[in-house]
């Protein structure tokens, strides 16, 4: 698996999200305390699926964006914070529910809550936080954010019910996979990018350009996400390496794959992915598949590719901490993997 | 059974529906058009399942709440048609959302969207139709509409996942009881209704009476819904006598026979409700048990009570056919059980 980096380029990879962390460090205190006391309910089993999942971590890449494109806007106010945490709120609450309709039973390498709650409590929690997260938004009272998150809402669960779709179908194209994954991964990015342009009062110009970085920032995201499932480590993605496979997801590797293999090749991926049969030693056949095509290697290569976009998407501005603080998101996602 | 009445008086509450209906029947109209349009979606399941749900049919009280109130206040703008099918697109997708956790069947007398199209598509379905209906709200512009609705939808699901704990509880009080659907049917009422004196702009008194009839209006619904559940007819509650008991619901009639049980009473609770047991005759049993402990009649009789307080909420605006409509919306839905 030769997509895997020496230590030190790891470290150069978390290296990259410093600026970014400790441009927002005081602002995401006031977004955790935000999140705690809106997962407060009189109802006990709130707070404690909700504290099970604000434990669970996660780097929190979303509001950071909100907060640090709020400050590339010169953002005075106090309603990026509120705004931050109702970003974090609706992609907690599509996380429930992806697990629900997932069936996974670990996230970021911890239980998820279906398996302690049941799918009964994800599903209702999950729209409780949603409930609260736009009561967050109101409270800010920009209706300029709340057109564009509640629009990302839809977006989202459209990109969801897309996926049904393409789950165990390995016909599926790469403009099929990639509408998937701008809907359900990077509509959110790029509204929480977005948003901070606009409670700040900015001209179109920078709320497209903040716009367009976090579409693009998603979509590498995405796939390098979708890439490490074959070649990651756990500790690095917080599942297990094969999740994906093992689920029928079809990525954009599997589509490379099939789309380039040979009669017994795609009657691999039609045995594994399409028909769910699963056997012990299928994960590394797929992988000798994946290095024969170079599947991962070029699914890299578009991350780094829309990375690039969401670099460029940003030349508007002035050099400025916050500026070098979104590029550093950028390379830290990209370098991710390497 | 001695609740169910003659025919004539049903066809009287029928007829109290009549000046609501008459009233909104323009608007509705137009409430109907934006549902299909805002239904709509490139992802072809969405646009299908929703279709199943509008065909489902049901009488649409909620958003003719909104419609009767913004009359009532002498609105005179458009808003309130939009804000009407967002209030019916957040209940679709809270139905959506229940039957999943209810593990039901039927619907209205129709199989469910989850039994066709499965649980997954329900769950995601649902979120999108909640997008949508916070789109239209942001669209509508009226910020004070919006921090009631997205209320609503907090309390909404709160009061689910309380329903999850009072589930095959019989030791429910009857507090809890109330609680529960205040929160899961009745703010949705109160929020439908009381929007149409927000957009409006009335003043804080006209506000808060509209909330307080939806609110006892709704409260009242609940009550007649679960009497049914015992005692109705499939054809008028649009599900099978016996649903509740059979999902071990613990509803008020529930709660006053277990109250007023001996310890054999109390047994055939547990044992049913509580243990999910529950043997061919073992509905009449119940039906039997709640003669005996006038549970139908003093749940109806609880019904009948938030009705006048629902009426009396109203005692501060003119009689006009607005209010006249409103306080027909009452009588019919007293009424249905007679």
């Amino acid at each position: 698996m030769g997509v895997l980096a020496p230590v030190e380029e790891l470290r150069d990879g978390a290296e990259a999200l410093g600026p970014i962390l400790r441009l927002t460090a005081r602002d995401m205190a006031g977004v955790n305390d935000i999140i705690l006391e809106k997962a407060r309910s009189d109802v006990d089993l709130i707070p404690e699926l909700a504290r099970h999942l604000i434990d669970s971590g996660g780097k929190r890449m979303r509001p950071m964006l909100t907060l640090a494109s709020a400050k590339l806007c010169g953002y005075e106010g106090n309603g990026h914070v509120k705004l931050a945490a109702s970003v974090e709120f609706m992609h907690t609450a599509t996380l429930l529910h992806d697990d629900v309709v997932d069936e996974s039973d670990l996230r970021r390498g911890k239980v998820t809550a279906r398996l302690v709650w049941g799918n009964q409590a994800s599903v209702l929690v999950g729209d409780f936080l949603l409930g609260q997260s736009f009561k967050m938004m109101v409270e800010v009272g920009s209706l300029g954010a709340l057109r564009i998150l509640s629009n990302a809402a839809s977006v989202i669960a459209e990109g969801e019910v897309m996926q049904l779709g393409t789950a165990k179908n390995t016909r599926t194209t790469e403009d099929e996979y990639i509408a998937v994954i701008k809907a359900k991964t990077a509509a959110l990015f790029s509204a929480a990018a977005e948003i901070g342009a606009v409670i700040a009062e900015r001209p179109q110009a920078e709320q497209a350009a903040l716009r367009d970085y976090g579409m693009n920032l998603g979509l590498a995201f995405q796939l390098i996400d979708d890439a490490l499932d074959y070649s990651g480590e756990q500790a690095k993605i917080g599942k297990s390496v094969g999740d994906d496979f093992r689920e029928g997801k079809v990525t954009l590797p599997v589509v490379l794959c099939y789309r380039r293999g040979n009669a017994e090749e795609r009657a691999f991926w039609d045995r594994t992915i399409a028909g769910g049969e699963v056997a012990d030693n299928d994960l590394d056949i797929a992988i000798a598949q994946m290095e024969k095509h170079h599947a991962i290697r070029e699914t890299l290569e578009r991350a780094a590719h829309y990375g690039q976009l969401a670099r460029a998407s940003l030349s508007l501005f002035a050099e400025t901490p916050a500026k070098i603080a979104l590029n550093g998101a950028v390379d830290f996602c990209v370098s991710r993997a390497y």
